[in-house]
């Protein structure tokens, strides 16, 4: 219909839902539906906004709550989704309710291969820090093995692998062993920074103040081994609540179309979209699909921070009061400005100017 | 920054959520998202579907959560809202709770007349019949007083207004009390069908099998009187649900579009952007902005109808089963297929060719 839209997909995405800004389903929904998907929206949570103010008010979904909605849907006939994209559940009752819903859809898609794809983004924590309760990691644990491609960011892929990331020798190996324990056949790292790890040889830059992001990716091979790709991009998230969530969505949309669009056709037919053994890793999928995802992310994180520093001139910085309520008035302050501004660039999520390639990577293990 | 946005508008908006299809904020939210809003909101319920599926799941928000959550926006700063959109709420606590964060959102913006807006959608029933607790009806009978705009259909401007529309004789009452009786000052009823009041001059199309919608609006003259404009449209929204709910989110983002675009740049910043008495009927921003809502929604609508009959092609109709379950299940395809097909279409929110024209009308009376 529209050149800028992917093919028709209809997602079942289950995250988190703030009433003002864009995290969890509140960023995947408007991301996804941009991009010309029909989105069902299955929230989690219900929050006033997102818990980088340090503040907040709302309520949580209990697992039964979740269960009920999808029967709701089950008993109307409402469940032709072609992919589920599952984020931030509150407890480990909820990630085993939305584990349900995946394997649910899965039984009803098991007799049409490729035609159901879960996208799980194991939320626990990040920077060395779980910030949910420590039994959702083994809730999750049970259910990563059931999912198509799953998106940790380097912390998550250390718990969820037991290996520690702090090389490239290690990080490949993670990788490995989430391919070999959950037999997940898509693995994307969400954000490593290589720079930490080995910081002279592996950031480049002419600029060397210029921090790189590395995006790792993989498609397993038949044997079960990794297929390495990297893309490295200038490291702009850091600052904004919602990235990881609009590289979920980003890449719920641009996989499929890229399956869709892969040289061969039956890709889209065969089971978890995985590639023959032939395809190398940066003619994957996954790799083109993530190039367009993060040429969108960063354009649109450009336009973020120029709109936060127009508003933070814009806007007197907090006074009066004690120095604890300054602090906290300010931290709102540029909290708020720093929400991501999404609604007038949709423009970069339609048509992305892909500037960071996808290259092979063996791991140097 | 596109053409095609309307100028940046921050809403909250309060309104029913679904997981699946779009009706309520599912649907008010893209709607003005896709013309460039920035939009905020407050689900008051989190259904599985729409109740026309006659059967749905999911949990109500209290008069509590609703109030705890903007409690939870203002204590972070987080209220700059440019307008409130306000649609469905499960009780008349919930009425009331909705109309208090109206009320507070009027007071923080009091001493910057026009810089906040209250576009209020009382959700109570249509053709003929209450769908909600009798005692929501005294709930919005005190706070659409405080409302800058109102969207009643036929039945609901007869309930607040206390007058039964019969004629058009009748119909201009109803709008003259409202103005009168709650101070509004503007008022669209969304849907009158003339046709039934009046068959033989009111419906002079050529296809006689043709059913033709009105919409009436009117901004009050300084009189208190109203300044009333219809608008035809070939009546082909009677088939699905959320059209109300598109109506209103459209009419948010045109009527701002409008007011900016006055030839009285003063206009902006006039309490309820009401314009000067020597300001026709037709020339209203609420009725080029209207203009341009029905444009969109009869295209989009045309587009589902479209898409509806596609699908019904290619699905098999219910069969098995008892008479009843056949019923029941042809009802859930139906229905299904009847969702208004809003996410690859938005192209005709944002460059609606304009067809149906506003015009004057004395209302008869």
């Amino acid at each position: 219909m529209s050149a800028d839209l992917v093919p028709e997909t209809r997602v079942l995405a289950v995250a988190s839902h703030v009433v003002y800004g864009h995290v969890g389903n509140k960023m995947a929904t408007l991301v996804m539906q941009s991009l010309g998907c029909d989105v069902a929206a299955l929230n989690t949570v219900h929050f006033s906004n997102h818990t980088g103010y340090r503040q907040f008010k709302g309520t949580r979904a209990t697992a039964d709550e979740i269960r009920n909605l999808y029967e709701g849907l089950c008993m109307s006939n409402l469940t032709d989704f072609d992919v589920m994209l599952s984020g931030y559940a509150p407890s480990a009752a909820a990630v085993e309710a939305v584990g349900s819903i995946g394997q649910d859809l899965q039984r009803k898609a098991a007799d049409r291969p490729g035609s159901f794809f879960w996208v799980l983004d194991p939320v626990m924590g990040d920077q060395g820090r779980l910030y949910v309760n420590d039994d959702v990691v083994p809730a999750y644990k049970k259910i990563v093995q059931h999912a198509d491609l799953i998106l940790p960011n380097q912390f998550e892929a250390e718990v969820l692998s037991g290996v520690q990331i702090t090389s490239l020798q290690t990080l490949a190996k993670a990788i490995t062993t989430l391919h070999a324990t959950y037999k997940i056949p898509h693995v994307i790292i969400t954000s490593v920074q290589l720079s930490k790890l080995s910081p002279s040889q592996e950031n480049p830059s002419p600029d060397s103040t210029q921090n790189l992001l590395t995006v790792i990716g993989s498609t397993t091979l038949s044997s079960g081994k990794p297929r390495l790709f990297r893309i490295d991009v200038p490291a702009i998230d850091c600052f904004f609540s919602g990235t990881g969530d609009m590289f979920a969505a980003l890449t719920v949309a641009r996989l499929r179309e890229a399956v869709f669009a892969d040289r061969n056709p039956e890709l889209r037919n065969a089971k978890s979209w995985v590639s023959g053994d032939e395809v190398r890793p940066t003619k994957l999928p996954l790799a083109k699909a993530t190039e367009k995802v993060l040429a969108s992310m960063h354009n649109v994180l450009e336009k973020t921070i120029e709109a936060r520093d127009v508003e933070l001139a814009a806007t007197a910085p907090a006074s009066g009061g004690s120095e604890e309520e300054v602090q906290k008035s300010e931290h709102l302050r540029r909290t708020k400005a720093g929400e991501i501004r999404l609604v007038r660039n949709v423009r970069f999520l339609r048509e992305p100017t892909v500037e960071f390639m996808a290259k092979e990577w063996e791991g140097d293990y």
